[in-house]
Formats: structure tokens, C-alpha cells, sequence
């Protein structure tokens, strides 16, 4: 059976992975009374007298919604609303499991942007923050953006910055066994989408000095006629020589390769073009831009993938969990670049010793979440 | 400490009332591709290929939303959507409690019906059922009446509907003892917003022939020209005799009295006027129409509240989870009058040997919700 066969069974035999549950006891007319009619007419007029009450006397303190328009579910594209269901029904049992967050999945069966930030500023009061997923670029960036200055409670795209937290510890680990300084690596980032161009900005806040950034197209540069108002942002911020050509130009003498592209996109030929001890992170999935084996015969010196079956597995759940669990505890109401970055060199001080084989932490390694929840203050 | 000082006290202390839970163990990296990734890919192309096994795959087997934009909230008026909040989570945890259905509350941050109606439609794909509640009347009316349309998964405005079911058994069971046949029974509803509404029209399905409604501006008659659509409708298909006047002259002989007004609006003077050994069901909240004491002084020979403190309490919990229960089990998308009908006799029948002083079953009684839930079938 593969885990695919797998999956379907386990899925079918459990009728989904999410429930609810009451925190509160209700065995008698009293309890009734106290937690429904009467009694709970009193704690409706203290909110309304006092919103900020919601925070203490409802699951508004603990709760979060997972919210996708199902445009861009894992690398399977556009699925629509019913396809993203299982995805974002198995982050909230995630949120569950690693951090004790209460978090509720939302599909959303509309894929226009304006309709999606009125969908969601609708459906807020209930929530303490709202984790976007699987929307695709550029209107994620947009949707982010409207939605962190509309609301107050924090908004994270989790496609954008779980990975770049993921993958800027795992880069800070890769670094320090390479004994080379974050501003002096050359670092290309291939695929230039939510993710790409989130990496791109948190490694650039982080302090790295050098990136180049390929898309479909090749090098972003400043020349380029076909950018969209993200890209030429991206081209503004990095590239600094302003470099033109292909993706095999970019790699030229790079020192960190990372891919969030698609499978087979870096040859064995373009790592031998790199830098000595070359750090490769190819996150495609579930085939990856180069196998870990053929990247270590080509002379890299550390691989990391997307991949469970593989050492080194950049997973966004080494993440999310805890950027709201710490977001919730500190009541942060807009999480900021310099706190991933913390959260970040926080995750990867949770592999005290590292080594190539292990440039980062297990997801079940319990000082994983509160390291990163640690980061989320103002 | 009154009620609602124990009701503060414990909302505060348990933080809120609901939480969710994993259906699905995830203790290691295999769990974790099992349901999340990969293997979750392969579940998300099944529902994408088939949108309806999202009914065996995912939550929406068992998941309804509780939904309100808080402009009824119960007898305390337009408190908002945070205001809302600890009466849609306590719904919540009533439905988990008696019917195990998982019901999750959403509360909007707008009034307007067509925001209302659009927020609703795009959160629907993870559910499996919408529960409006405390929405103000007359919008109530073209909120439910559009989305039962426009969805294909099961839409009850419990205010109306909820409320009807209980009170046409507790009627079914009053006139078994009064001996009087439900067509000869002469009937005053005084109220004429959702839950009035809904009354007048299931007492009509079942059989009821007289019925008189009256609003703040006494009885509704075809020539009044204040009245809204809905209540024009109700002129048409009640108040046969065209009679005028105020609620003083419609309880003029009438056997039974139905209100869902507001405290006080039924004196001794009016019971007295009223036919022998007349029936009140007195629902206004906390305060009744007439107090039972007083109607039974005046000549009541039966008296209903909404109250858990008195006897014979009308209480939607009695339908709300039966109703979504046997919904969800029997792939019911559209509820009907008549569904509600036999639920009402189903409810009716869990009192075997009714008296004046329990015409109505208790929501702990086991038997109350598959009686109920029997009752969804096309």
C-alpha cells in the first residue's frame, strides 16, 4: 500500500481528522443555565459593553482560523475550495497537537481577491488570528497585506513565512558548519512565488547581503520588461550587480542553492558549478529540484528537502505552531519580519550541536514550539 | 451570587466554552504523512475529482456552523458580532453535547442581508449544515429563504423554526389534555417577528385553523397599512374573520395564547376573557408574557415559559440537535415544514402521559433527539 492508498483508508475510516469539544461541563438544568440561557445573556452584554472581553470570557483567546481559497493546495494547483479541505483540516490538528491551539479550517468558495478580505474580516470576531494557506501569487500578497492593516488580530500568510522561518534556521545552521558569514554567502533562491519571495525578504532582514532570485523566466533583474509590482520589488532589493541570464548563470560560484520551484529544475552539472561545500535546499515536492544522493555526488555539502524520507526536512510545522501559540500568549497583534527572524535563529539553537545530517529540529522535539513562540513580542 | 455573577465567574475562568480536538492520532513522522503531507495530496485530487467525497473524507460529515451577525442577540437586542459570541459557542457545545454533532460558531461583522448572505455561501464548503440564529427579523426572512436556495446543504434559522417545533409539541400535548381538536382550537400569537412567524405557519401545517397574530400595533388584518411583505403574508393565510383591534379583544374567548413578545404584555384581565381553562405558552425572556402564578390565579389551565426555573419550559435545545442530527445522517439538503411537523409529534410523543404540569420533555431525557432527528426524512 503506498501512503497515498494509506491516507485515502485512514481518512475514510476516521470520517475526517477534526472535531469539537466542550471545555465546560453540562449534566444538568444549572449548567444549561449557566452556560447558555440564562446566565449567558450577562457575559453577551459585558462584550458588547467591552469587546476586548471576547478575549476572556470566549474561544476567541485561543482560537485561530486556517483559511484557504484552495487556488494553490501543496504543489497540486488549483483544487477549488472542497480539494483544500483536507490540507487545512490537517494543519488545525497540527495547531492541536504541537501547540494547543484551537484553530478551525475555512475554505472559501470564491478565489477574487476583494471577496476574499471581505470573507474573512466577516468571519474575524470569533478568531485570535488567521493563518492564510495555499493562496496563490501574486494575490496572496495583497490579500496578507489588506488583511494585517484591516484587522487586529495577527494575520500570517503560512506559505510565505513558515517556510521562510523554516528555512532561514535551517540556513543559519548550514552556515555555522560552513563557518561562513551570512553577509559574504551568495545565496540563490529559485521560484519567485509566495514563498520564494518571502525567503527573499527574511533572509535579506536577517542580514544576507547577496541574493539572486530566478523565476520561470530566468534571472530577476531590473531590465526585465515582464515583472509583476512584486517581482520588481524583488528586483529592486536584490541582485545587486544586476545580473542577467538563465538559472544556470545564477548558480555560478553561489554558495546556498534554494529551491521552492519545481522537481529536477538543479543538475548535477549547475551544483558542480557552485562554490566548494555547496549547501543545497531543494524543497519541490514531493519530487525535489535535485535528489539528495545525486546533489552529494555532484560535491554538496549539505541537502535538505521538503521530504519526511529524507534527513533534513524543512517542514513548516516546525513553525506555525508556535508563531501563534506565542502570538495568542503575548497578544501580538501584528507579527513583524524581526520577530521571524528571532523565531528563527531560535529554532535553529534547538539543534544545539548540528551537524550536516541534521541542520534542524524534529516537529516533535518539545522545545521546538515554545523556542519559536518565545519570539512573537513587541 | 446570581446567576449571572456564576455565569461571569465561569465563563471567566474556563476561558470560553469550546475547543477542537484531533479525530486522528499524530504521534510520529508517519501520522504526520498519513494525514498531512504527502499523503493528505492524494485525499485533496480525490475530493477535487469528486466534491461530494468531501462527505466521507473530511469534517463536513458532521459539521454545521452556528452563524449570527448578532442584531437579535436572545431578548437583549443588536449587541454586534462579539456581542453575539457567547451564545453561537454555547449553541456550539449544546449540539456537541446532545446530538454529537460538531458545530462551530461564526460571528459576522456585518448586518447588511446581502453581505450576510455572500460571507455565508463562501465559508459553506467545510460544512454540512448552517444553523442562523439570532438574526433580527424581517431580514431573518430573505437570509434563510436565499441561502436554503443557493447552498445545497441544510439552512435553519433556529429562532423561527427551532422555536416552532418545540411549541407545536408542547400545543400537541396541552390540547391532548384539554381534549380540544387542534382544527377547533381558537389561537392568539402575540408577536410577529421570526419566531411568531414561524409558529403561525408549522400551527397551519399541522392543522391549526384559527389563528389570530398580532404585533406591538395590535391584531394583523388585510387592512392595515403598516405592515412589512412578511407580515402582509400573514394577514393573507390567518385571521380569517378580517377581525381588528388589540390584543385585548383577539384573546376574547380564545382557547390559547402563544406569546413571543415581551414581559408583561398579557394581564389576569385579558386570561379571564379568555375561553375556559385557557393554555399560555408565555415566552418572553427572562420575563414572561404573565407569570405563571398570576395566569393560573386568573383561570389558566396550562402554563408554559421559557424559563428553566418554572415548569413545562420551552427550550430549543429540545429540536435544534435532533434536527441537524437526523440532517447530517440521512443526507438531508433541504428541510421542510412537514419534516418539522413530524418532529413536533415525535418531540409530543417522548411524554407519554403528559399532565399540566409536564407537557414537554426535558433536554436530558435520551430519547428527545433520535425522536427528532427520526423525523428528517424525505
Amino acid at each position: 500500500m503506498t501512503i497515498f492508498e494509506e491516507s485515502i483508508a485512514a481518512h475514510e475510516s476516521s470520517n475526517g481528522k477534526l472535531s469539537v469539544a466542550s471545555r465546560v461541563p453540562l449534566n444538568d438544568n444549572h449548567d444549561l443555565a449557566v452556560y447558555y440561557t440564562p446566565g449567558v445573556a450577562e457575559v453577551c452584554r459585558e462584550i458588547a459593553r467591552d469587546p476586548a472581553r471576547a478575549r476572556t470570557l470566549t474561544l476567541k483567546h485561543n482560537t485561530i482560523a486556517v483559511i484557504s481559497d484552495g487556488s494553490a493546495v501543496l504543489g497540486l494547483g488549483n483544487l477549488g475550495a472542497a480539494g483544500a479541505i483536507p490540507v487545512m483540516e490537517g494543519k488545525a490538528i497540527l495547531f492541536k497537537k504541537f501547540a494547543d491551539v484551537d484553530a478551525f479550517p475555512i475554505c472559501l468558495d470564491t478565489q477574487d481577491t476583494e471577496e476574499i478580505i471581505k470573507a474573512v474580516k466577516n468571519i474575524a470576531p470569533v478568531f485570535g488570528g488567521i493563518n492564510l494557506e495555499d493562496i496563490a501569487a501574486p494575490k496572496c500578497f495583497e490579500i496578507e497585506r489588506r488583511l494585517k492593516h484591516e484587522l487586529n488580530i495577527p494575520v500570517v500568510h503560512d506559505d510565505q513565512h513558515g517556510t521562510a522561518v523554516v528555512v532561514l534556521a535551517a540556513l543559519i545552521n548550514a552556515l555555522r558548519l560552513k563557518n561562513l558569514d551570512a553577509e559574504k554567502a551568495q545565496i540563490v533562491i529559485n521560484g519567485a512565488g509566495a514563498a520564494g519571495t518571502a525567503i527573499a525578504e527574511l533572509l535579506l532582514a536577517y542580514g544576507v547581503k547577496k541574493i539572486i532570485v530566478c523565476d520561470s523566466q530566468g534571472i530577476i533583474h531590473k531590465t526585465r520588461k515582464d515583472l509583476s509590482d512584486v517581482k520588481m520589488l524583488l528586483a529592486q532589493i536584490t541582485n545587486e550587480k544586476n545580473i542577467e541570464g538563465t538559472l544556470a548563470d545564477a548558480v555560478q560560484n553561489a554558495d546556498i542553492f534554494i529551491g521552492v520551484s519545481v522537481a529536477g529544475a538543479l543538475t548535477q552539472d549547475m551544483v558542480r558549478q557552485m562554490a566548494k561545500d555547496p549547501i543545497i535546499i531543494a524543497m519541490a515536492n514531493p519530487v525535489p529540484e535535485i535528489m539528495p544522493d545525486e546533489a552529494l555526488a555532484a560535491g554538496a555539502f549539505i541537502v535538505a528537502t521538503g521530504r519526511s524520507d529524507f534527513q533534513n526536512q524543512i517542514n513548516n510545522v516546525l513553525a506555525f505552531p508556535g508563531i501563534f501559540r506565542g502570538a495568542l500568549d503575548n497578544g501580538i497583534t501584528e507579527i513583524t519580519n524581526s520577530m521571524f527572524v528571532t523565531a528563527a535563529k531560535n529554532l535553529a539553537a534547538c539543534v544545539p550541536e548540528p551537524t550536516r545530517e541534521k541542520i534542524i529540529p524534529s516537529p516533535f522535539d518539545a522545545a521546538v514550539v515554545p523556542a519559536v513562540a518565545r519570539a512573537m513580542v513587541a
